[in-house]
């Protein structure tokens, strides 16, 4: 499941414009811990919620970080992206996050992140969710390759099982 | 919230490729019942589960259907789809699927239904669940523009009570 | 070549916005044409030029005409379209007016019809570019699938002869 | 029209598959020159042709380079490439090659590459054609934008001086 080539890994983070202050500051230390580890950050790239907070910290921790936004125009980007990939697609680019990311990390979101555990399962992406239960839907799919984790230490700790085994 | 113009409405029927027997014949009914209403059935294309049968409903009753197909060919398209939409962009078709679709109608499906639920509601489409629950993902969105329902006959209602007022 | 099964042909009419009166006027006789030979006409779906016209001349003959759009909205849907999809995917959707016509024309266009144009090649569809040259990029792929014709009794010459082989 | 930002720029390379030996040469010393510029290369990611020959320049001087792949998979990809964006979205991420470039240069290339052009001059990207004219469509969108240049040392300048000012 590791990564075969030097390219770095690429660590996707799925969550919506909205979240609690913990989960807001849990993606920061999430993004800072990417960094920090030599992955690259993948998002959704607007700059509210999850999607700010991660690209800050990687771009704290001096990592690279894309974003890749729905949108045909730079408008709602977040300052702290280094790479936006500008697709004009809308919701249909959340397809191009899973494809695109190594392994993803889904906070509690909003429907676009629902889509995303959708899409993640579908592709067979390890699929980490952290601090939630999105709906029953995932239950008949809970294998080796999901984990539902509570603690930001044990999806650090699973992360860097997964991308350097 | 009804059709304004006198262009037919159309129906989106989502469902996965694998579907109880039960399930199948509701759905191969709810196209005839769309083929009479004369509106049009929009589902994804393929030749299995919901969507076949769907279409083969719509046959039946000398409906129109469009199916659109997440593949870059017709290999799996159903016998009974009338109108191929063949997008070659995969699971992005989903988006499609709801922008296109006035209402639309949800059975018990894979991970690619749980998108399109979610995209429903994301982009405000009169949504029907027809006798399954996807997950608690759903319960911030319930409104009166979503509806979980158990019976055929609830279904067929709430579709002319939503198309034709 | 031609159409195997019991469904009716879809032909794709590619076009601009903007167009002269003379292809305006060529274009609503071609959806006639495409009407009451039974095909089903496929466009960009807009209210102008081309796409207007030859779908207003599908609706003047009883035909069945679909529109697909870039936008993720019905705003600038022609009225004279039967079955409009919504892609919410901007140009990107020009990929899906190619792979789901079964031939395509190409009036002399914008800058979208030649991107339609190139697709089409690539895509292997038999391909009728109307009285015009869109550039030397086409030279090296005339072929027997590519037809470059002045006159609409031309058109709808080769059109029949393509779809009913 | 230069980088506002202090986000490195993003110069997109589109070329075909195959290319003379020349094309290829110069495709590497492109690359080359994006890297030691501090810029971005982006390309359509695959390993052959134009983006092989980008992303290796690139990777030959310690750049970072972006492929745009057309599959769901990576079986296609340069190993040249750092980041490989994968859309699963075929020709449609023709789009996303344009809309994410600050600058374009195109080489003489297939269809694919026709596209890319006729969606740089619609998206109004600033666009580079290199050594090669790709016919009579781009001649009424020639204006300060677009730069038909016969060498690789008026490329770089042009480069320069758009990016930079």
């Amino acid at each position: 499941m590791g990564q075969k080539t030097d390219r770095p890994a690429v660590v996707g983070v799925m969550g919506g414009k909205k979240a609690s202050a913990h989960h807001i500051e849990m993606a920061k230390k999430l993004g800072e811990f990417i960094a920090q580890s030599g992955f690259i950050l993948l998002n959704g790239g607007k700059n509210s919620g999850i999607m700010e907070a991660s690209a800050k910290g990687s771009k704290n921790k001096g990592g690279l970080s894309i974003g890749v936004l729905p949108d045909d125009n730079k408008d709602n980007l977040s300052q702290y992206i280094d790479i936006p990939i500008i697709t004009g697609i809308g919701n249909a680019r959340n397809q191009i996050n899973i494809l695109s990311s190594d392994i993803v990390i889904a906070f509690q979101g909003g429907l676009g992140t629902i889509s995303e555990i959708a899409f993640a399962i579908k592709m067979k992406k390890p699929l980490i969710i952290f601090d939630f239960y999105p709906g029953k839907f995932i239950d008949e799919h809970l294998d080796k390759n999901i984990f539902l984790l509570k603690t930001l230490d044990e999806v650090t700790d699973k992360i860097k099982e997964i991308l350097t085994t």
